[in-house]
């Protein structure tokens, strides 16, 4: 069984194939179609956001738009292999303009050119992020701050549809978790880093967002308490 | 930067390569040596023990070998690739007649034909293990006993000099635990499984048994707290 993903085919095309565990994605190709001549311009009404999160955009475009943000309380970016391999030295002045980088583990050792996580993570904390959050898929996440790891399981999934979007869904959660408790406390962003694996578990059980549009917040609540029972000791 | 491993050169010789991430192995060669004609006898002394560990010693002769003990309360073994390629009916077969088996990812997912863990230890299950725990090496552990899955981050390091034997100081980690508490429920055995993460990132921090040899029980709790702060949110 291979999985095959293929992201926003009307803007930015990204596609990747994923191996028998689905846990391991090699990119095919990626083409920028309409995002290549692309200047995004930050609404009025967005300005005033406390909590920002730069998707994987250009990282020269990222690091231009956070500036257009006047009143930021916690600001996170995530980059791609392709920016990594194009773009390298962008990349990494935009993690000094972000308070935390969530990037996956393969990425993370493609751009520092580390193998062991945590050199990863000391090396982009060096760069000038305060927070690091390397994603490992099926493995779940490592958080740093200082000298502190937090490091958390995933949710321990059997039947896996399509990993497409769960990194998305995994930063998604944490922002909309440091929102809704205007907190930016390391204990606060440790539990966004829960939701982070929660959102992301259900992200793949399904293709595209189907299964984050059904489930209502009810569900996410019976996760977390499945979650903490599974990894509690 | 690879790893090469070997294992009890008189005895039972076993090489493998790891691979830059020092978390995949490659078996390149086993070698049974004296292990070959090999029929161990249980001492009499031995024959009441209450916790019972069958490390990877061919599955026939762990099968005979428990039967010997006449006073288990918690049985235990692993396996490797070697004996799932050339016995795999003999491993099914063993895994009957003991209460827990603890097995590394990619030989559980050889041992099955399963990409999927959870998918894994239903199949181990199935075959009459009660509690099934899977090693994933860098990625921690995953515990299964009926419906329950308790997954557990491993020790995070920076610093790692030699993956092997790090399997097997997590079970002997386990059984000394058990053994220590005299007690086999649920809670226990995932406070075991704890202990295993930790015994393995010692074993993994020098050669061979140095770095286990060295330490005092002081230093296993010390990490134990550390590992419980890691995890804890």
């Amino acid at each position: 069984m291979k999985g095959l993903s293929i992201k926003d085919g009307k803007t930015f095309r990204y596609s990747g194939s994923y191996d028998n565990t689905l846990s391991l994605r090699t990119t095919l190709r990626t083409d920028l179609n309409v995002l290549k001549n692309f200047k995004p311009v930050v609404p009025e009404d967005y300005k005033k956001s406390k909590f920002v999160y730069l998707a994987n955009n250009d990282p020269d475009q990222n690091t231009s738009l956070i500036t257009e943000f006047d009143n930021v309380k916690f600001s996170m970016c995530d980059t791609i292999d392709f920016w990594i391999s194009t773009k390298r030295a962008s990349v990494v002045k935009m993690f000094k303009s972000v308070d935390a980088v969530v990037i996956n583990d393969e990425e993370a050792k493609l751009l520092t050119k580390e193998f062991n996580l945590i050199k990863c993570a000391k090396k982009i904390m060096g760069w000038g992020a305060k927070y690091v959050i390397i994603k490992k898929g099926e493995h779940g996440s490592l958080l740093f701050f200082e000298d502190v790891i937090f490091t958390s399981a995933a949710f321990s999934l059997e039947k896996i549809v399509d990993p497409t979007g769960a990194g998305d869904s995994f930063a998604g959660a944490m922002m909309g978790y440091l929102a809704s408790k205007n907190k930016t406390d390391l204990a606060t962003i440790k539990k966004s880093v829960v939701y982070g694996n929660v959102m992301g578990s259900f992200a793949v059980e399904g293709y595209g967002p189907e299964v984050l549009l059904r489930i209502k917040k009810s569900d996410i609540k019976k996760r977390i308490t499945q979650y903490e029972k599974m990894t509690c000791f």
